[in-house]
């Protein structure tokens, strides 16, 4: 968990909570509970937003507080196609120091993702895990890729399912075609595969099986920060809540990825995403709905 | 109906038959008989071209040979992610003198697409007519916007439908988000808007509602040229052979429209638009509905 600075075409904030782990757990807690998370950050990280999340059913034990340093800070700018974006401040902080471990609590846990970070702690959280999961998620990014591939390979054996966006599956097959990189990934270890495109949807891909969800079209994009994240805990949590791992229920658990996206890009930082009711997610299902499904006779 | 010389990563075709009206006219004769044609074409158009299209029920009484002229003939290159190119030549040719004379055979067309074309012409063919129909398509592009829009914003209070891409729709409206852009352009004539995204698919609105089909995920896309076009004739014609313009047609129109531009941009020019069988259609039908369509219950 972090602190971002964000300047959009809409507008900026200087200090906002951000981080993976706590748009997911977020997104996530809206369907199973309880969300264990495992994260790292300093003293300045605000006592409020633990309680935010608790109260959300977020369990905190592999939080690791670091009493004399600061929460890792982000900052960035996003251009007006709200798709690409400029890293102004990266300031690691205590992420520098970070060796997650995994609380006994947390041993036997079903469905786990392995948040954007280090192989090397990807694939430690992997050895410390005494049961197999029913699903392990991997996130990661192309500066894995540059500067740690071998072990990102490592990793992409032991895993389920990838997801990355679009440009970090061609640079990691070197094919411009997402159907062609697909199969490549498909054959360094997971089985399956979702390619993030931000505004323009995502793609799940598992064997032969190919299924599109669109992002939901909003008259305003405000902050991106935290869409992905959000995305991959709706979608882990989804699965979590219904238990299963069929083609079915995770075409169902991408919609549920999008819904959760389409709220977290509204305001800034995590506003929308902490104020979300049920009533809101189901009125969102229902747009999704009426905004792909057609009738199939013609 | 025109030449084209198109260059892609994935090889070149020096002289290829193109053209909207050639494009729209083989993807709608899929759906329904007689296609008729309106057009200009000079003394080098090949006839066996122009006996194939008679051949799939497309009339052509309204093509315009010139004697001593060249057809219209555009040249370009693609870069690496097919949505956008370079213009190498543009020699109008025939198209300079083009006036569109609506034969009297026509009269009476219900459904009637308005290919990419000066916007004082297409207001002369709206003229022209002598019944209503029930659906007028109109397409256009940034060039009108920028040399003729007094006469586009003429044009777009008279059809029922635009059809542009997404830059287009943003540089009609000075609106970045296609939402607002889709708001702005319904105040300006058409109830229906279709905005193209290439490769991210297509947007459907109508009032308050919105749909949204995605492009068929490829392997290779080895030319896009006249997938546009494809779509349109795949998309009129598909509502032409319903007789409907009902909202969940136009969903379906949308689809089928998809699916003959997934056809299009298999080969170069309209090598592969001419040779689908009925089979080949139904079949990518199917992979679509498959693409797209998820359980409703959560």
């Amino acid at each position: 968990m972090a602190f971002d600075a964000i300047e959009t075409p809409f507008g900026k904030a200087n200090k906002t909570v951000g981080g993976s782990a706590m748009y997911a757990a977020y997104a996530a807690s809206y369907f199973v509970k309880p969300v264990q998370q495992i994260s790292i950050i300093g003293y300045d990280f605000p006592q409020e937003e633990l309680n935010s999340l608790t109260a959300r059913g977020v369990q905190l034990d592999g939080v690791v507080t670091v009493k004399n340093k600061k929460s890792f800070f982000w900052k960035g700018r996003y251009h007006e196609d709200m798709n690409s974006r400029d890293t102004l401040v990266t300031d690691l902080n205590v992420l520098a120091d970070f060796d997650p471990r995994v609380p006994e609590k947390y041993q036997g846990s079903e469905f786990v993702m392995l948040g954007n970070l280090m192989p090397k702690l990807q694939l430690s959280v992997l050895d410390q895990l005494k049961k197999k999961p029913k699903l392990v998620v991997l996130d990661t990014m192309n500066f894995w890729m540059d500067t740690a591939m071998a072990d990102l390979k490592q990793v992409l054996k032991r895993v389920d399912l990838l997801m990355v966006n679009d440009a970090e599956a061609r640079e990691l097959t070197n094919h411009y075609s997402l159907v062609k990189a697909a199969k490549k990934i498909m054959e360094m270890g997971p089985k399956y595969l979702i390619i993030k495109k931000g505004e323009h949807g995502a793609l799940l891909f598992y064997k032969g099986k190919v299924f599109f969800a669109p992002a939901f079209p909003l008259e305003d994009v405000f902050d991106p920060t935290g869409a992905g994240d959000t995305f991959a805990g709706g979608f882990i949590g989804y699965l979590a809540k219904v238990n299963s791992i069929s083609f079915e229920n995770m075409k169902k658990a991408i919609i549920m990825g999008s819904v959760m996206a389409s709220f977290c890009v509204e305001k800034f930082g995590n506003a929308r995403i902490k104020e979300l009711t049920k009533a809101d997610v189901n009125k969102r299902i229902k747009q999704f709905k009426a905004l792909t499904n057609f009738e199939t006779t013609f």
